[in-house]
This record gives structure tokens, C-alpha cells and sequence, in this order.
């Protein structure tokens, strides 16, 4: 499956590692050239032609901290502004910002994806978890550090890896509902990793606990950066010989084994059949079309 | 490639998420029969008979809060402790952790990092990131609560997602070496997984900026729970068209290609070859078996 097809990867921005560190050199680019992306509040700002819209450093409210999301393909440093009115909030997706992201081509999603998490991050982290002191951006935005000077906690931006996972017994898939999904659609079962596991021993305690299945042979199909708010999504296929279901009730409301029809009937985007398909742009949608691939 | 084969993995504990969220059902637990996990700072204690050493919840110090680790085969509730020595404290693994832990038999020595990786988490997480209010801890361990009511800010174990990669070209294996390395020691390449990027691209960026080596058709090979503090190693593989290397000297000490019969050598153990392998507990020990053998 190559990265392009997978919603909110395949960015053309250049991160430019080496340039977070030398402050010199990014002092030099946060100039008069450089680009910062427009946001209102969380979302992506469409610009009149269609596609992110970009302003300049100008546009920035000057009380907000700057983030260096990369050097663009002309070699532009970009930023995103960390605004004051952004800071403590916490913006769960919404029926609008799907609206909105879907009017970006896959490689500006991927950018604004990337920049969204960062800035997120930084709204969301204004203080040191070691000593609770205030903390400052550091690094073009890719840390944050501890003002007090006998803690000096180093702080970076979190990435949460998730697995989700279809299952598969005697050719039949299972999948479930989450209580927040709309009507009849079902989707991969899905959880976060803890510490101490595995990918493959976080993909079978979850199936086990969500689900009551014991896998087998877990295998890796494709990862997602998913920005609500900084998951990185590890999805896997797994196998059962037993299909009898325990649900989970206080996480799921329902799961269900399907057949090959009735999966290939919704994946074509037909609702009228055993259940709603997961939409394209989430990772499970391909997993289930790895599936039917197979 | 099984998962008991991979240090920090196979633990045989039972996690019973549901008994978390319960807080009548862990206050029943929370007895004269629970195990306590012994711990020496952060570094596990051998019992006299060998393995890891538990006492009783009358061990803990009185002003340490409990983490619940999960349930035991016998059905026996396991708890570490946050004691208030460990509050704020970094330790990064010595030699003499390494030694102590490579007297554990593989499914205690997951057992161990587990724990280690969410008590590590505990005592450098007392505050809340987003207003900076003392936090405390909830469901048995595996969240932590802001206490100023205007804020409620919840809090999870982190787990940072990793890439580590070995990269092929025309039959030869690029590997690095750190400058914190032991002299000769060569091993695969790694970096964090950023926001905004797939697992494939975090491996192809990794490679770029460590190496200066494009690459290409990068697969998923194997993870490993890693807690120094508490990463998931990701290895994958991957294959380059031109082995021009352009070192990141802030990175790495040196790069190299080396051939099958080199790699081969240096993982049979013997020190007087090209390089010096890593060592069995790292998953890119795994990686290089693995490459070895196809």
C-alpha cells in the first residue's frame, strides 16, 4: 500500500531537522519570506484558488509562539502560530472540520494534519509535568522547556501509538460499533499501546477485551498519523479460531462477524446493505479494502 | 518471529483492564494477598531463590501510591510502588541495571519493564501540563488526574513511538554507531516517530537525516516495548538504489555498509570481526537475525 493513499500522510513539507537546533539559522528564516499557515482556531483556513491558505509572519497575533513545521519545496521555511486564544483548549474533530479537510488535496491535508498536532501540543502543554513550573518552546517548536532553573525538564511533542486490527475466522471479519459512530456503521476494533507491550500483544488485548476473541498470527498492513489529537495508527490483521463473542459493553455497542460479501457490498459505498462502511480517509477503510484484496 | 523472542515482551501477567475503571473491585484487591513489585530506586530486585522478588502491600512505603499492574495466573492482584524517593528522578539504564535484568527469565523481565516504564511515568508526572495543578493518580495507575476543578485535565501513560531500520543496498547492510556506544559497536539506525507522519515515512526521514540515504519499500519487521523511559521500538526494513553516504556527525560517530559475511560474524558472537554486534536484548539484534535469514 504505498503512503499517498493513506489520509493525513505524504506531506511534500522538508522538517529540516537540522535547522530546529541552530537558532541562528532559524532565526535567519523567520523573516519577511516566510510563510505561516492559517488556522481558525484548530481548523485549516481554505484559501479563494482552493488548497491551504498561507499568510506571512505579519498575519501572526504577536503574543503567539511560533512553530517551524519545514522548508517548502522552494525552500520557504513554514510556520504555524501557537495563538493565545488556543491555549487549554481541546477540539475534538467536528461534522464542519471534515467538511473543511476534505477540500485539501492529500498532500496539504498531510501538512495541515502534521502542523494541527504540533500546535495542538503546544496549547495543550504550557507547563512542566515533572515540577509544574511554565515551560517555553524551544527548538522551533519541537520542545518545550522548563523555566525553573533547578528542574529544566526537556519536554517533546506526544506521539500515542494506537492499534486497530481487523479479525479474521473461518473468512468472516469481525467488526464493531463504537457508541459515538453514526448509525450502522461498524469499523476496525481499535485501542491505545501501553507501556510494556507489543504491537502484536496490544492488538490481542484489545481484541480480547473489547471483543472476548483470542487471536493468532498478527501481521502489520499500514500506519496513519491521525491528528485528533496526535495518535499514530499501527493497523494489523489477526486471525481467531473461535468466534464466540463477549462484548465489551462499556466500550463497544456492538461487534459482529461479517462475510466477504457483505464487507466488499459496503466497501463499495453502498448503505443499504449489512452495515456502513468506515470512510476513506480512515485507516480502518483500508485495511478492510487489504482484506478484500487478499 | 515469535514475540517471546524479543526482550521486554511476553509478560505473563494479565492486565484485567476492566478492573481499573472499578474502584470498588481494585479497593477489594488492594489486600493482605496482593504482590508488591520490590524495587531498588527504579531497578528490580532479585529474590534469594532467583527472579523478581514480590512482598505484600505492607512492604510500600505508607506515603507511595499504588500502581496496579495486573492480575497474576493464580489470580493474585500485582502493585508497584510510586514511592516518594522516585518523585522527579531520571534514570537512564547503567551496567548494573543491565546486569541485574539479564538474571530475569524473559516473561519476568517484561513484567519488570512494564512496570518500571508506568512507575518511571508516575514519579516524572506529578503536574498538570496544561494549568500546572498537582495531579493524581487514578484507575489503579493508568491515568493521572488534574486536581484544579476548572481545569480536570486527564493524563495517560505515555508511550513514544519509535523507528529503528536496518537499510539494504545491493546485498550490503547499512548500520550506525552512536557516540555513547561501546568501541566497534555497530547497530540500526533509529529516531522518534514526529506528528504529521506515517511509520514508513518516520523510517525514510530517519535514514535521510542520519545517513543522507534515500530509501525505498520499507516493511514492518518486528516491536519491542522499550522502557528507558518508555518507547515502542519499531523495526522495519528497507532498501536503498544508492549507498553514497552523508553522515550527521551530531548524530552519529560513523555509518558503514557491511556485507552478509560481516553481519554474519559480528552476530555469531565474535568480537574480532568488523564490528561488534548488538547485543540480544536490543531489538535491532532481532533485526539483524532476521535480515541474515532470508
Amino acid at each position: 500500500m504505498t503512503a499517498s493513499t493513506i489520509a493525513f500522510s505524504g506531506s511534500a513539507l522538508d522538517r529540516a531537522d537540522h535547522i530546529r537546533a541552530n537558532s541562528e539559522k532559524l532565526a535567519e528564516l523567520t523573516n519577511w519570506r516566510a510563510r505561516l499557515l492559517k488556522l481558525d482556531g484548530l481548523a485549516p483556513v481554505i484559501a479563494p484558488e482552493g488548497g491551504l491558505e498561507w499568510g506571512t509572519l505579519a498575519d501572526a497575533d504577536p503574543a503567539a509562539e511560533l512553530v517551524f513545521l519545514g522548508l517548502s519545496a522552494e525552500g520557504r521555511a513554514c510556520f504555524a502560530a501557537v495563538s493565545p486564544a488556543l491555549i487549554g483548549s481541546v477540539a475534538p474533530p467536528s461534522p464542519a472540520l471534515w467538511q473543511v479537510m476534505s477540500l485539501l488535496a492529500p498532500d496539504e491535508l498531510a501538512t495541515y494534519g502534521g502542523a494541527k498536532a504540533l500546535v495542538d501540543w503546544h496549547a495543550r502543554h504550557r507547563f512542566c509535568a515533572r515540577c509544574g513550573s511554565a515551560t517555553v518552546l524551544a527548538k522551533g517548536g519541537w520542545q518545550r522547556n522548563c523555566t525553573n532553573g533547578a528542574c529544566k525538564g526537556e519536554h517533546f511533542p506526544r506521539v500515542d501509538p494506537v492499534t486497530i486490527m481487523t479479525v479474521e475466522c473461518d473468512g468472516t471479519l469481525l467488526l464493531g460499533r463504537q457508541p459515538r459512530f453514526p448509525p450502522r456503521r461498524f469499523s476496525a476494533l481499535a485501542g491505545f499501546v501501553e507501556p510494556g507491550e507489543t504491537i502484536e500483544e496490544a492488538v490481542a488485548r484489545e481484541v480480547h477485551e473489547e471483543a472476548g476473541v483470542r487471536v493468532r498470527d498478527v501481521t502489520y498492513v499500514c500506519s496513519q498519523p491521525w491528528p485528533f489529537p496526535s495518535s499514530l495508527m499501527i493497523a494489523c490483521h489477526a486471525h481467531a479460531d473461535d468466534p464466540a463473542l463477549t462484548i465489551d459493553e462499556t466500550e463497544l455497542d456492538d461487534a459482529r462477524w461479517f462475510s466477504r460479501a457483505e464487507v466488499a457490498h459496503a466497501m463499495s459505498g453502498a448503505e443499504d446493505g449489512a452495515f456502513i462502511a468506515p470512510p476513506p480517509f480512515a485507516v480502518a477503510h483500508h485495511l478492510l479494502k487489504w482484506w478484500l484484496e487478499q
